[in-house]
């Protein structure tokens, strides 16, 4: 009953994940104690493929447009290890993006010099593109506060931002922030390769879970940026377009992920309760009515979330198909951006409640240091965190569309 | 983002179920009011044709074969009146039954007359046929108590059953009951037409909702049915095929009503928020954070009801299209209807919770009696105790089958 | 492990409230089917005394002043009949706030002619006193929007108010309205006999629960009340002292209604799973799993419900105890309002879901119209909707007060 | 609104606990981070006389009898450090039972001298009593599986113990075991000090959190206990009285931690959002109404589970005091351990939930390693799994009683 591609890029995508998965969930546990970053995986889906998987497939990608395969991979790669998997998702994303800029005729004849070298150096040289995008006390998608002085040629960029997944490894970083444009403040999007003089990528990720995810925090000081390397997104404070489809509409994958965690869980704890026995009766706990209603109740979840996504991925692949990348509009990205985080609120909070049921069906063994249980509980909770919207924002974003209204947050 | 169907006759039984609602819709409150069965309703489906709507085309019904499909017309039909809607998804669904076993090569021979007649019958003179099935203190797919004494030529029925929906204006009634065979008790179903000697239909229905369902007790007192229109079933208190079709895996559009039910309620709510006022502010309660909130959880609960419902009708129609009528076996039965109580579990109480939540924003409003949500609060909530499996039940059964076990009881 | 009274009063109180109960029993099922108000009720509390409960004993009441004691008997008089407790308890409430001015030596002088007045009726001649508050489209402890018109010698209302709980037999109701004062808007709190020209009380009530009320609507027009009958509250829109107190902090008595409610259908479950058996097993229903859980949560819900509201109680008993009429403040009623909110945003949703799974736990008999878990599952669901605030409402002014801000609504 | 304590030693036991929480707060993340045992935090409570707490008045202790104040006492110390609050509570639960036979003048002549010298060494030479009763794969309270086998003059006890908190300072252990007596198992309650041969106390506490608590495995090996260290408890897989009080009904103040952390997390959130901002408004983050509605829930939590706690705890109170050590019965037992599983499961339920909505609340910083809530939502969730019934038993435990049947578990 587990969610299949559609696509046959989809299909490949998803048989590497699968591959990789098996792999990585050897090393995870011990990546989870250490905090480590684990490099090795990355070589791996580098020299897989796997970083290519949205390149187009004439520029020597997989050629995976679909959201709803790209969730369906993550997802499986999160059943091996949830923090490579939501790493490599936002590279996945991220390319993805591009590739519908190349492949909107009418925007690939400016794009296209810039956008075959990236898509070259992926192919190529195993370049990975991550976003440094959060940054504390403000909502990153209409606010960001690194601020971007006018200098010669460019722009100075000055500020911080936190939990930039995948910063070990990535070569070229997307970093929305701020700057004077036409007597008011405008967003914008950089392009910023490693190691840019003024650019720090602190070594400091320490968290309740995730914690192999690399998502340090980056302090920029007077870090120098061509005109070239900037896009414009629009006036700061204001809904984008590409702003929303990255963040919003077009994050499904990320929700992937804490599926897999959820589906890892589960089998898991199914398998323990088949063959675990317990006194007074030493018959296998499987036989128990308490926790065959907790596995019940976990079927229960598990199979709305993956249908919830499933659909969700459907409607966003319509969607997308639909409109090339120059035609989308704001009214439809908050209908689109809608569905997706109902299906994240719904399905992340799912996820959680998976976990804690397995976590419970356990007995004591599940709170143990090493069990996959206990990391999968750190790690799950990460998930309602998520850009765009925490749950905190997602119930106003939706209701507010579902009502008809401007989306932007009342306070 | 509504459902929509997927076959061709699918998209004609919708167009008829969307067509009926809004008619139905206006004679609702009245019927629930005075506890009247519709008879105008019945007739008007007969006149349109959606009466006849798992009739194979060849013998003038629409041909509808997808589960997906006619759960989503019942899910329409049921925005405009749910006692209607689930009244003639039981008919509906035991006509999809006949067309099964029509259209198996390997059942068709021995069946192909009786089952022409009655398609006929439906066709032609708007004939319905319901199944009297449940019965006080047992679980009647396992063990029916109604007892048929052998007598010349067929057998002697005694007993009475519950909950006989759309009884009212049924001419044919299919009876699960018990019979001693080859010295042990045997499970049979009957088939008996109205006015019967011996049979009773009740007018007892008066129920918290689904007040116009016609859901009668039927009494049969030495009532005789010839062996002709019994079919065996299995042995008395075991599994069986048919009844696990019928009742388990076939019946998932009975769960699209409770879907229906709450789409109509959000749909009221939301409309009505956009326009209602109330002091201090005096500003549209649209605009209230509180009320954003009830809209977005009813949001998210129907989208991720909807998907579920559908990716289980589109489990369903792959089972059902690979598996004809007489090579479907118990085991697969059991890993389908899982699904279906899966859905089932999920969607009834997601139902519930969405029109709870309606009822809540209405303020008191959607308390007053003829309040369509005051109607909708008592209808929903018959979701839960409909057959096969009340979630008394369905988290065993659901929680056995995924742990590999038989889903046999245990009390 | 049932709530029980603390003080003398209490205890006689108590102890009418269940010799009424088992009465009031047996007629509650024939006035909610017809919706007919229980004079017989009325009468029968005005012969025991309990109408006179909360008057000080020196005048012939029992004297009762403690609201946790008061809740306790509301709560055992809801067991046999929720409308009659709900609107009974309206008329004890509001006593206990007159004899708390009556008992307030620097209030006393003021009001002991016309408070004496009032408390003799009561005593002697069965007056029952209602607040008739609730309006349409306004937050009425703020709000009122019936408005007086100055006239010579008093005021002329004209407006409509709804839910007058305990119209049909009231024969004095405190009227909130709002009318012109220096300048500005002004609340104030009419005291209006029964059959004033200008006041007519309506018979609409027709709810989905709590059909036995006496719930009318109750329209006035240019309905004259002399200066002297009015007791002016404090600017509209602003809070005050005497509103908070009656809706707010005083009120906690109608929550108990609503545990009474769910105690009762958990008896009758209960009692009904120990004798009641189903096939296959036959065994009571008692020795099933999932039934064992639906009671052990229901004992759980029922048992914090219970805990919260004498915690509460025991909390405003001795605010009150210590804070005479003169000298409650407006912030110290803030947080004890809240603590009442908490407890009735707990306790009626507790209750609500401890009644769903009774009815669920009945199997479909809990559904049948005439049951008496059909009629809780319809009363229980007003609890929610009751004044001053609704869920919809009470979160935030919980939120607020907790958070140090000041509780006035946002919108 | 928070618990206090209703008696004289109960108010000096929570002013010391109150006073070492503040204390033990500055290093509970060090110890938690490395996983070491706050040695430092026993030396303290052994100085200010609070492991001797329960010891009787007249031998030296502060006579602390009530469990209700008790639970006051751990629930704060909890707030500080939640590891040390499990630890040391084991201890002075222990010691109120003994002291609970010390004073009754039944037991007492028999029980005299060794509880004497026990109480002795608590006050004087620090002495700690824990209890190891956990093992895995056996519901420890009716089936412990460590064998004692007769030898001269007492028993050999082979097994293991896990979940031994405070066994890095325990100078004496309890120890259920299993032993031949009359021709069946017989359960017993091995008192087994430190250092005695056979016993190896490891160092392998490593959990998910209250990773400071020193729960680690016991090995018993040849472990030789003389027979006048045993007592006798009952037949092996029944159940015993002196179990029952110990790890069912007099447990409350084990509860009383969770509610602690739960308190401490939302005290943090609190201040956090009064003064935290966030763009795009830059108000503090307390005037959101979804962050209002946040810290509204877990104010209703919160309040539901104090009350439920401290009602509980007065109900145990009166019981114990009405009944003294050899008056109690099982059938009595079970009824008061039936109230303190409904206060367990809910509470500690209602934490999670409550620490969960502080999280959520905090936006991505409580998720942070160091973050005091990261801490509460590892350290919270091992309430559910503390004896003696997880929710995988405690469903069943309290059903079963409300029912009226033997809550013996069926699996």
């Amino acid at each position: 009953m587990e969610l299949q591609p559609l696509t046959d890029a989809g299909r490949a995508f998803v048989e590497l994940c699968e591959k990789h998965a098996a792999d990585f969930a050897q090393r995870a546990d011990e990546h989870d104690r250490d905090g480590t970053f684990p490099f090795e995986n990355v070589d791996a889906m580098r020299a897989s493929g796997l970083t290519a998987a949205s390149v187009p497939a004439e520029l020597g990608g997989l050629g995976l447009t679909s959201l709803h395969d790209m969730t369906v991979g993550i997802e499986r790669l999160a059943r091996g290890d949830a923090s490579t998997a939501i790493a490599i998702n936002m590279h996945v994303v991220t390319i993805w993006m591009m590739a519908r800029a190349f492949l909107d005729p009418v925007v690939r004849p400016k794009a296209e010099g810039s956008l075959s070298m990236i898509f070259g150096a992926v192919v190529n040289a195993g370049l990975i593109v991550a976003v440094a995008g959060s940054e504390p006390g403000t909502l990153a998608v209409l606010n960001p506060l690194v601020k971007g002085e006018h200098v010669d040629g460019g722009y100075s960029l000055t500020g911080t931002k936190i939990f930039g997944t995948l910063s070990p490894v990535a070569g070229l970083f997307v970093v929305p922030f701020r700057y004077d444009h036409k007597d008011r403040d405008w967003h914008g999007l950089a392009w910023v390769p490693r190691d840019t003089p003024g650019m720090r990528i602190n070594d400091d990720w320490d968290a309740l879970g995730m914690r192999a995810s690399g998502s340090n925090s980056i302090r920029f000081e007077n870090c120098v940026v061509p005109s070239s390397s900037v896009v414009p997104a629009g006036p700061w404070g204001e809904w984008n377009r590409d702003v929303l489809v990255t963040a919003g509409a077009g994050n499904l994958s990320l929700v992937g992920a804490f599926l897999g965690i959820a589906e890892s869980a589960h089998a898991y704890t199914t398998e323990m309760l088949k063959t675990r026995r317990k006194m007074p009766s030493n018959t296998p706990l499987a036989e128990r009515a308490t926790l065959q209603r907790a596995v019940a109740e976990n079927e229960i979840e598990l199979a709305s979330a993956r249908a919830t996504l499933g659909r969700t991925g459907s409607i966003l692949d319509e969607y997308f198909a639909a409109h090339p990348s120059s035609t989308v509009t704001i009214e439809d990205l908050h209908l689109v951006t809608k569905e997706v985080q109902v299906a994240k609120t719904f399905v992340q909070r799912k996820a959680v409640d998976v976990v804690d049921r397995c976590l419970q069906a356990s007995g004591g063994s599940g709170y143990m240091g090493r069990s996959p249980l206990a990391r999968a509980y750190r790690d799950v909770r990460a998930g309602p965190f998520m850009q765009p919207f925490s749950p905190n924002e997602a119930y106003e974003y939706i209701g507010k569309v579902a009502l008809g209204l401007d989306p932007y947050p009342d306070l």
